[in-house]
Protein backbone atom coordinates (compact mmCIF):
# COMPACT_ATOMS: atom_id res chain seq x y z
CA UNK A 1 0.00 0.00 0.00
CA UNK A 2 1.18 3.36 -0.86
CA UNK A 3 1.01 5.99 1.69
CA UNK A 4 2.44 9.71 1.57
CA UNK A 5 5.35 11.20 3.05
CA UNK A 6 6.29 10.73 6.63
CA UNK A 7 8.42 12.75 8.50
CA UNK A 8 10.39 10.70 10.97
CA UNK A 9 12.28 11.74 14.30
CA UNK A 10 15.35 9.38 14.55
CA UNK A 11 18.15 9.84 17.35
CA UNK A 12 20.08 7.08 16.24
CA UNK A 13 18.84 4.71 19.05
CA UNK A 14 17.27 1.06 19.14
CA UNK A 15 13.61 3.15 19.23
CA UNK A 16 13.63 4.94 16.72
CA UNK A 17 15.91 3.23 14.58
CA UNK A 18 12.75 0.15 14.88
CA UNK A 19 10.13 3.33 14.05
CA UNK A 20 11.65 4.30 10.86
CA UNK A 21 11.76 0.89 9.83
CA UNK A 22 8.17 0.56 10.49
CA UNK A 23 7.04 3.58 8.58
CA UNK A 24 8.55 2.20 5.86
CA UNK A 25 7.27 -1.22 5.91
CA UNK A 26 3.73 0.52 6.23
CA UNK A 27 4.69 2.20 2.88
CA UNK A 28 5.69 5.38 3.57
CA UNK A 29 8.15 7.64 1.81
CA UNK A 30 9.86 8.35 4.80
CA UNK A 31 11.89 11.40 5.45
CA UNK A 32 14.09 11.11 8.79
CA UNK A 33 14.87 14.08 11.22
CA UNK A 34 17.46 14.41 13.90
CA UNK A 35 18.55 17.06 16.28
CA UNK A 36 22.12 18.12 17.27
CA UNK A 37 21.24 19.61 20.38
CA UNK A 38 24.48 19.59 22.13
CA UNK A 39 24.81 15.87 22.75
CA UNK A 40 28.21 15.47 25.32
CA UNK A 41 28.46 12.55 22.35
CA UNK A 42 28.47 12.67 18.34
CA UNK A 43 28.12 9.12 18.15
CA UNK A 44 24.65 9.23 18.69
CA UNK A 45 24.10 11.49 15.23
CA UNK A 46 26.43 8.85 13.46
CA UNK A 47 24.38 6.35 14.40
CA UNK A 48 21.18 8.00 12.93
CA UNK A 49 23.41 8.82 9.47
CA UNK A 50 24.12 4.92 8.96
CA UNK A 51 20.83 4.16 10.32
CA UNK A 52 18.83 6.27 7.81
CA UNK A 53 20.83 4.86 5.01
CA UNK A 54 20.45 1.64 5.78
CA UNK A 55 16.35 1.96 6.20
CA UNK A 56 16.25 3.79 3.33
CA UNK A 57 15.16 7.10 4.14
CA UNK A 58 14.41 9.68 1.30
CA UNK A 59 15.88 12.22 3.03
CA UNK A 60 17.82 13.15 6.53
CA UNK A 61 18.29 16.54 7.90
CA UNK A 62 20.12 17.25 10.96
CA UNK A 63 19.06 20.63 12.98
CA UNK A 64 21.02 22.00 15.16
CA UNK A 65 19.38 23.83 18.21
CA UNK A 66 21.03 24.57 21.55
CA UNK A 67 19.22 23.02 24.61
CA UNK A 68 21.78 23.39 26.92
CA UNK A 69 21.49 27.67 26.45
CA UNK A 70 18.70 26.00 29.15
CA UNK A 71 20.79 23.89 30.98
CA UNK A 72 18.91 21.44 33.38
CA UNK A 73 19.69 18.12 32.12
CA UNK A 74 22.59 15.33 32.72
CA UNK A 75 22.42 14.93 28.84
CA UNK A 76 22.78 18.49 27.94
CA UNK A 77 24.71 20.01 31.01
CA UNK A 78 27.84 18.57 32.81
CA UNK A 79 25.96 16.69 35.61
CA UNK A 80 27.15 12.88 36.03
CA UNK A 81 24.56 10.04 34.47
CA UNK A 82 23.23 7.84 37.16
CA UNK A 83 25.09 4.21 36.69
CA UNK A 84 23.75 0.46 37.73
CA UNK A 85 20.16 1.34 38.75
CA UNK A 86 17.96 -1.32 39.53
CA UNK A 87 14.51 -1.74 37.85
CA UNK A 88 12.93 -0.52 40.88
CA UNK A 89 15.31 2.09 41.00
CA UNK A 90 14.57 3.57 37.95
CA UNK A 91 10.46 3.27 37.78
CA UNK A 92 10.77 5.48 41.28
CA UNK A 93 11.26 9.19 39.83
CA UNK A 94 11.73 10.88 37.03
CA UNK A 95 15.26 10.90 36.06
CA UNK A 96 18.06 13.55 35.71
CA UNK A 97 18.65 12.80 32.18
CA UNK A 98 15.68 13.82 31.20
CA UNK A 99 15.72 16.53 28.76
CA UNK A 100 13.01 19.76 29.27
CA UNK A 101 10.16 19.95 26.86
CA UNK A 102 12.73 17.78 24.55
CA UNK A 103 9.79 16.03 22.40
CA UNK A 104 7.68 18.97 22.71
CA UNK A 105 10.48 21.24 20.56
CA UNK A 106 11.23 18.07 18.58
CA UNK A 107 7.67 17.30 17.55
CA UNK A 108 7.45 21.77 16.79
CA UNK A 109 10.29 20.68 14.16
CA UNK A 110 9.01 17.85 12.47
CA UNK A 111 5.37 19.58 11.98
CA UNK A 112 6.60 22.56 10.85
CA UNK A 113 9.00 20.10 8.08
CA UNK A 114 6.06 18.06 7.46
CA UNK A 115 3.68 21.19 6.69
CA UNK A 116 6.38 22.11 3.72
CA UNK A 117 6.63 18.88 2.66
CA UNK A 118 3.15 18.63 2.45
CA UNK A 119 3.13 15.83 4.47
CA UNK A 120 0.37 14.73 6.80
CA UNK A 121 2.19 11.80 9.48
CA UNK A 122 4.55 12.38 11.59
CA UNK A 123 6.34 9.39 13.31
CA UNK A 124 8.05 9.14 16.96
CA UNK A 125 9.52 6.20 18.98
CA UNK A 126 8.52 6.93 22.21
CA UNK A 127 7.60 4.08 24.71
CA UNK A 128 5.51 3.92 27.61
CA UNK A 129 6.09 0.96 28.92
CA UNK A 130 10.40 1.04 29.53
CA UNK A 131 10.19 4.27 29.37
CA UNK A 132 12.65 5.67 31.73
CA UNK A 133 10.16 7.63 33.11
CA UNK A 134 9.68 10.51 31.16
CA UNK A 135 6.41 12.50 30.37
CA UNK A 136 6.90 13.41 27.07
CA UNK A 137 6.69 9.39 26.23
CA UNK A 138 3.20 8.81 27.36
CA UNK A 139 0.39 8.19 25.08
CA UNK A 140 -1.55 11.14 26.60
CA UNK A 141 1.37 13.54 25.70
CA UNK A 142 1.47 12.28 21.51
CA UNK A 143 -2.56 12.74 21.84
CA UNK A 144 -2.01 16.25 22.87
CA UNK A 145 0.44 16.63 20.25
CA UNK A 146 -1.95 15.72 17.45
CA UNK A 147 -4.72 17.74 18.41
CA UNK A 148 -2.14 21.11 18.96
CA UNK A 149 -0.70 20.11 15.17
CA UNK A 150 -4.30 20.08 13.79
CA UNK A 151 -5.33 23.60 15.45
CA UNK A 152 -1.77 25.16 14.95
CA UNK A 153 -1.11 24.82 11.26
CA UNK A 154 -2.26 25.79 7.80
CA UNK A 155 -2.49 22.21 6.48
CA UNK A 156 -4.65 21.31 10.02
CA UNK A 157 -7.40 24.14 9.53
CA UNK A 158 -7.83 23.50 6.02
CA UNK A 159 -8.92 19.75 6.10
CA UNK A 160 -5.65 18.06 5.68
CA UNK A 161 -4.78 16.60 9.17
CA UNK A 162 -2.26 14.95 11.00
CA UNK A 163 -1.22 11.90 12.48
CA UNK A 164 1.25 11.43 14.84
CA UNK A 165 2.01 7.64 15.06
CA UNK A 166 4.25 6.44 18.00
CA UNK A 167 4.35 2.65 17.31
CA UNK A 168 5.83 1.30 19.75
CA UNK A 169 3.95 2.73 22.71
CA UNK A 170 2.58 0.05 23.86
CA UNK A 171 5.35 -2.57 23.62
CA UNK A 172 8.20 -3.58 25.88
CA UNK A 173 11.83 -2.97 24.95
CA UNK A 174 12.13 -6.97 24.17
CA UNK A 175 8.63 -6.38 21.66
CA UNK A 176 10.24 -3.41 19.98
CA UNK A 177 13.40 -5.39 19.36
CA UNK A 178 11.61 -8.92 17.98
CA UNK A 179 9.81 -6.33 15.49
CA UNK A 180 12.67 -4.74 14.59
CA UNK A 181 14.42 -8.04 13.67
CA UNK A 182 11.51 -9.47 11.64
CA UNK A 183 11.85 -6.00 9.66
CA UNK A 184 15.30 -6.71 8.94
CA UNK A 185 17.19 -3.99 10.98
CA UNK A 186 20.67 -4.65 12.19
CA UNK A 187 20.81 -3.28 15.87
CA UNK A 188 24.68 -2.83 15.03
CA UNK A 189 24.13 0.28 14.02
CA UNK A 190 22.28 1.87 16.31
CA UNK A 191 23.31 4.09 19.73
CA UNK A 192 21.52 4.45 22.68
CA UNK A 193 23.89 4.85 25.97
CA UNK A 194 23.71 8.48 27.79
CA UNK A 195 27.53 7.91 28.48
CA UNK A 196 29.94 6.34 26.46
CA UNK A 197 33.26 6.75 26.48
CA UNK A 198 35.94 8.69 24.11
CA UNK A 199 35.78 6.20 21.24
CA UNK A 200 31.85 6.21 21.29
CA UNK A 201 31.43 3.05 23.10
CA UNK A 202 27.91 1.91 25.29
CA UNK A 203 28.57 2.50 29.11
CA UNK A 204 26.46 -0.75 29.68
CA UNK A 205 25.52 0.81 32.85
CA UNK A 206 23.37 3.41 32.70
CA UNK A 207 19.60 3.16 32.73
CA UNK A 208 19.43 3.34 28.50
CA UNK A 209 21.75 0.43 28.39
CA UNK A 210 20.26 -1.83 31.29
CA UNK A 211 17.20 -1.67 30.02
CA UNK A 212 18.30 -2.73 26.13
CA UNK A 213 20.64 -5.67 27.37
CA UNK A 214 17.31 -6.98 29.79
CA UNK A 215 15.47 -7.14 26.71
CA UNK A 216 17.96 -8.45 24.29
CA UNK A 217 18.83 -10.89 27.45
CA UNK A 218 15.45 -11.55 27.71
CA UNK A 219 15.03 -12.64 23.95
CA UNK A 220 17.73 -15.01 24.32
CA UNK A 221 20.24 -12.74 22.09
CA UNK A 222 23.43 -11.23 22.29
CA UNK A 223 23.29 -6.98 21.40
CA UNK A 224 25.35 -6.28 18.95
CA UNK A 225 26.27 -3.09 19.51
CA UNK A 226 27.80 -4.30 22.33
CA UNK A 227 29.70 -6.64 21.60
CA UNK A 228 32.86 -4.77 21.01
CA UNK A 229 32.78 -4.44 25.52
CA UNK A 230 31.53 -7.71 26.74
CA UNK B 1 0.97 41.26 44.04
CA UNK B 2 4.07 39.75 43.82
CA UNK B 3 4.25 36.75 41.04
CA UNK B 4 6.96 34.58 40.15
CA UNK B 5 8.75 34.40 37.36
CA UNK B 6 7.30 34.38 33.47
CA UNK B 7 9.14 33.94 30.31
CA UNK B 8 7.44 36.12 27.68
CA UNK B 9 8.10 36.05 23.96
CA UNK B 10 9.41 38.72 22.55
CA UNK B 11 9.85 39.71 19.23
CA UNK B 12 10.09 43.34 19.18
CA UNK B 13 6.63 43.92 17.60
CA UNK B 14 3.86 46.06 18.75
CA UNK B 15 2.10 42.95 20.17
CA UNK B 16 5.03 41.34 22.17
CA UNK B 17 6.14 44.66 23.54
CA UNK B 18 2.88 45.26 25.37
CA UNK B 19 2.46 41.60 26.08
CA UNK B 20 6.19 42.14 28.03
CA UNK B 21 4.76 45.14 29.56
CA UNK B 22 1.42 43.46 30.64
CA UNK B 23 3.57 40.66 32.12
CA UNK B 24 5.11 43.22 34.40
CA UNK B 25 2.22 44.84 35.44
CA UNK B 26 1.07 41.90 36.90
CA UNK B 27 3.88 41.39 39.42
CA UNK B 28 5.54 38.85 37.10
CA UNK B 29 9.57 38.81 37.28
CA UNK B 30 9.82 38.78 33.38
CA UNK B 31 12.40 36.79 31.25
CA UNK B 32 12.28 37.44 27.48
CA UNK B 33 12.75 35.24 25.03
CA UNK B 34 13.58 35.96 21.25
CA UNK B 35 14.26 33.95 18.28
CA UNK B 36 16.89 34.95 15.42
CA UNK B 37 15.09 32.70 12.95
CA UNK B 38 16.83 33.40 9.62
CA UNK B 39 14.60 36.95 9.57
CA UNK B 40 15.82 38.76 6.89
CA UNK B 41 16.23 41.75 8.88
CA UNK B 42 17.90 42.05 12.20
CA UNK B 43 15.95 45.16 12.62
CA UNK B 44 13.40 42.65 14.52
CA UNK B 45 16.19 41.67 17.22
CA UNK B 46 17.24 45.35 17.66
CA UNK B 47 14.14 46.30 18.82
CA UNK B 48 13.48 42.87 20.66
CA UNK B 49 16.85 44.16 22.51
CA UNK B 50 15.70 47.81 23.13
CA UNK B 51 12.17 46.99 24.55
CA UNK B 52 13.29 44.05 26.65
CA UNK B 53 15.81 47.24 28.20
CA UNK B 54 13.04 49.54 28.47
CA UNK B 55 10.46 47.50 29.97
CA UNK B 56 12.88 45.46 32.61
CA UNK B 57 13.09 42.38 31.72
CA UNK B 58 15.33 40.48 34.37
CA UNK B 59 16.81 38.55 31.40
CA UNK B 60 16.52 38.40 27.75
CA UNK B 61 18.02 34.92 25.54
CA UNK B 62 18.01 35.46 22.23
CA UNK B 63 18.09 31.63 20.83
CA UNK B 64 19.58 30.90 17.06
CA UNK B 65 17.08 28.70 15.09
CA UNK B 66 17.12 27.69 11.64
CA UNK B 67 13.51 27.68 9.92
CA UNK B 68 14.72 28.92 6.73
CA UNK B 69 15.83 24.82 6.86
CA UNK B 70 12.25 23.81 5.75
CA UNK B 71 11.51 26.96 3.29
CA UNK B 72 7.68 27.80 2.85
CA UNK B 73 7.32 31.36 4.05
CA UNK B 74 7.91 34.72 2.36
CA UNK B 75 9.14 35.81 6.48
CA UNK B 76 11.93 32.94 6.05
CA UNK B 77 12.36 32.22 2.28
CA UNK B 78 13.00 34.74 -0.83
CA UNK B 79 9.75 34.82 -1.38
CA UNK B 80 7.89 38.65 -2.44
CA UNK B 81 5.97 40.41 0.72
CA UNK B 82 2.69 41.46 -0.47
CA UNK B 83 1.63 44.75 0.15
CA UNK B 84 -0.93 46.89 0.30
CA UNK B 85 -3.65 44.22 0.77
CA UNK B 86 -7.30 45.55 1.75
CA UNK B 87 -8.84 44.05 5.11
CA UNK B 88 -10.97 41.85 3.51
CA UNK B 89 -7.52 40.95 0.83
CA UNK B 90 -6.17 40.12 4.07
CA UNK B 91 -9.14 38.65 5.91
CA UNK B 92 -9.27 36.13 2.56
CA UNK B 93 -6.89 33.62 3.38
CA UNK B 94 -3.81 32.60 5.67
CA UNK B 95 -0.87 34.34 4.13
CA UNK B 96 2.28 33.90 2.52
CA UNK B 97 3.80 35.02 5.32
CA UNK B 98 2.32 32.60 7.77
CA UNK B 99 5.61 30.57 8.81
CA UNK B 100 4.64 26.73 9.39
CA UNK B 101 4.49 26.03 13.33
CA UNK B 102 6.32 28.74 14.13
CA UNK B 103 4.25 30.10 17.57
CA UNK B 104 4.42 25.75 18.27
CA UNK B 105 8.24 26.48 17.76
CA UNK B 106 8.40 29.12 20.14
CA UNK B 107 6.17 28.16 23.02
CA UNK B 108 8.16 24.58 22.99
CA UNK B 109 11.71 26.57 24.00
CA UNK B 110 9.55 28.83 26.44
CA UNK B 111 7.95 26.03 27.93
CA UNK B 112 11.48 24.60 28.36
CA UNK B 113 12.93 26.97 29.43
CA UNK B 114 10.50 27.98 32.02
CA UNK B 115 10.52 24.11 33.19
CA UNK B 116 14.64 24.99 33.97
CA UNK B 117 14.14 27.78 35.98
CA UNK B 118 10.90 26.99 38.24
CA UNK B 119 8.69 29.48 36.18
CA UNK B 120 5.16 28.22 35.70
CA UNK B 121 3.93 31.01 33.69
CA UNK B 122 4.20 31.73 29.87
CA UNK B 123 2.85 34.45 27.85
CA UNK B 124 2.70 34.97 24.25
CA UNK B 125 1.33 38.55 22.19
CA UNK B 126 -1.12 36.77 19.84
CA UNK B 127 -3.87 37.97 18.97
CA UNK B 128 -6.94 36.44 17.22
CA UNK B 129 -8.49 39.61 16.17
CA UNK B 130 -6.52 41.77 13.80
CA UNK B 131 -4.60 38.56 13.17
CA UNK B 132 -3.32 38.52 9.78
CA UNK B 133 -5.09 34.84 9.48
CA UNK B 134 -2.36 32.52 11.10
CA UNK B 135 -3.92 29.95 12.39
CA UNK B 136 -1.39 29.64 15.61
CA UNK B 137 -2.58 32.94 16.83
CA UNK B 138 -6.33 31.56 17.76
CA UNK B 139 -7.76 30.96 21.82
CA UNK B 140 -7.43 27.61 20.68
CA UNK B 141 -4.39 27.03 19.81
CA UNK B 142 -3.06 28.48 23.24
CA UNK B 143 -5.18 26.18 25.12
CA UNK B 144 -3.78 23.35 23.25
CA UNK B 145 -0.46 24.42 23.98
CA UNK B 146 -1.34 24.71 27.82
CA UNK B 147 -2.92 21.47 28.45
CA UNK B 148 0.33 19.94 26.15
CA UNK B 149 2.46 22.00 28.68
CA UNK B 150 0.81 20.12 31.42
CA UNK B 151 1.07 16.44 29.71
CA UNK B 152 4.86 17.31 28.63
CA UNK B 153 6.75 17.91 31.39
CA UNK B 154 8.16 17.12 34.79
CA UNK B 155 6.53 19.98 36.50
CA UNK B 156 3.26 19.34 35.15
CA UNK B 157 3.33 16.18 35.95
CA UNK B 158 4.37 16.80 39.45
CA UNK B 159 1.20 19.42 40.17
CA UNK B 160 3.24 22.25 39.22
CA UNK B 161 0.78 23.41 36.35
CA UNK B 162 2.06 25.64 33.41
CA UNK B 163 -0.52 28.51 32.46
CA UNK B 164 -0.29 30.08 28.56
CA UNK B 165 -1.42 33.48 29.11
CA UNK B 166 -2.50 35.38 25.68
CA UNK B 167 -3.60 38.84 27.10
CA UNK B 168 -3.94 40.13 23.75
CA UNK B 169 -6.22 37.36 22.29
CA UNK B 170 -8.70 38.97 22.17
CA UNK B 171 -8.05 42.69 22.03
CA UNK B 172 -8.27 44.98 18.66
CA UNK B 173 -5.02 45.98 18.08
CA UNK B 174 -6.19 49.32 18.92
CA UNK B 175 -7.06 48.32 22.02
CA UNK B 176 -3.67 46.83 22.62
CA UNK B 177 -2.10 49.99 21.78
CA UNK B 178 -4.35 52.18 24.21
CA UNK B 179 -3.33 49.21 27.32
CA UNK B 180 0.13 49.64 26.09
CA UNK B 181 0.21 53.83 26.40
CA UNK B 182 -1.34 53.79 29.43
CA UNK B 183 1.47 50.99 30.77
CA UNK B 184 4.18 53.53 29.39
CA UNK B 185 5.38 51.43 26.47
CA UNK B 186 7.38 53.74 23.92
CA UNK B 187 6.42 52.52 20.84
CA UNK B 188 8.81 54.21 18.83
CA UNK B 189 11.02 51.21 19.96
CA UNK B 190 8.97 48.70 18.68
CA UNK B 191 9.35 47.41 14.70
CA UNK B 192 6.47 45.46 12.97
CA UNK B 193 7.26 45.94 9.84
CA UNK B 194 7.57 42.85 7.48
CA UNK B 195 9.71 44.37 4.47
CA UNK B 196 11.74 47.29 6.14
CA UNK B 197 14.23 48.90 3.53
CA UNK B 198 17.74 48.19 4.23
CA UNK B 199 18.34 51.10 6.84
CA UNK B 200 15.63 48.63 8.71
CA UNK B 201 12.83 51.09 8.47
CA UNK B 202 9.65 50.28 7.89
CA UNK B 203 7.11 49.88 4.42
CA UNK B 204 4.06 51.14 5.52
CA UNK B 205 2.64 49.08 2.74
CA UNK B 206 2.77 45.00 4.02
CA UNK B 207 -0.16 43.65 6.49
CA UNK B 208 1.57 44.51 9.37
CA UNK B 209 2.27 47.88 9.31
CA UNK B 210 -1.08 48.45 7.93
CA UNK B 211 -3.03 47.11 10.36
CA UNK B 212 -0.73 49.22 12.97
CA UNK B 213 -1.06 52.12 11.25
CA UNK B 214 -4.77 51.73 11.03
CA UNK B 215 -4.95 51.38 14.63
CA UNK B 216 -3.20 54.14 15.49
CA UNK B 217 -5.08 56.54 12.88
CA UNK B 218 -8.75 54.97 14.54
CA UNK B 219 -7.20 56.64 18.05
CA UNK B 220 -6.64 59.42 16.65
CA UNK B 221 -2.46 59.05 17.47
CA UNK B 222 0.54 59.04 14.95
CA UNK B 223 2.71 56.07 15.37
CA UNK B 224 5.79 57.12 16.35
CA UNK B 225 7.65 54.09 14.81
CA UNK B 226 6.56 55.46 11.69
CA UNK B 227 7.67 59.64 12.05
CA UNK B 228 10.83 58.94 10.29
CA UNK B 229 9.44 57.71 6.76
CA UNK B 230 6.07 59.84 6.77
Amino acid sequence: MIQGSAVVLLSGGLDSATTLAIARSLGFDVLALSFDYGQRHEVELLAARRVAKAIGAREHRVIEIDLRAFGGSALTADLPVPRSRTEEERGKDIPITYVPARNTIFLAYALGWAEVLGAQDLFIGVNAVDYSGYPDCRPEFVQAFERLANLATKAGVEGRPFRVHAPLIELTKAQIIRRGLELGIDYALTHSCYDPDTAGRPCGECDSCRIRLGAFEELGLADPAYDAVR
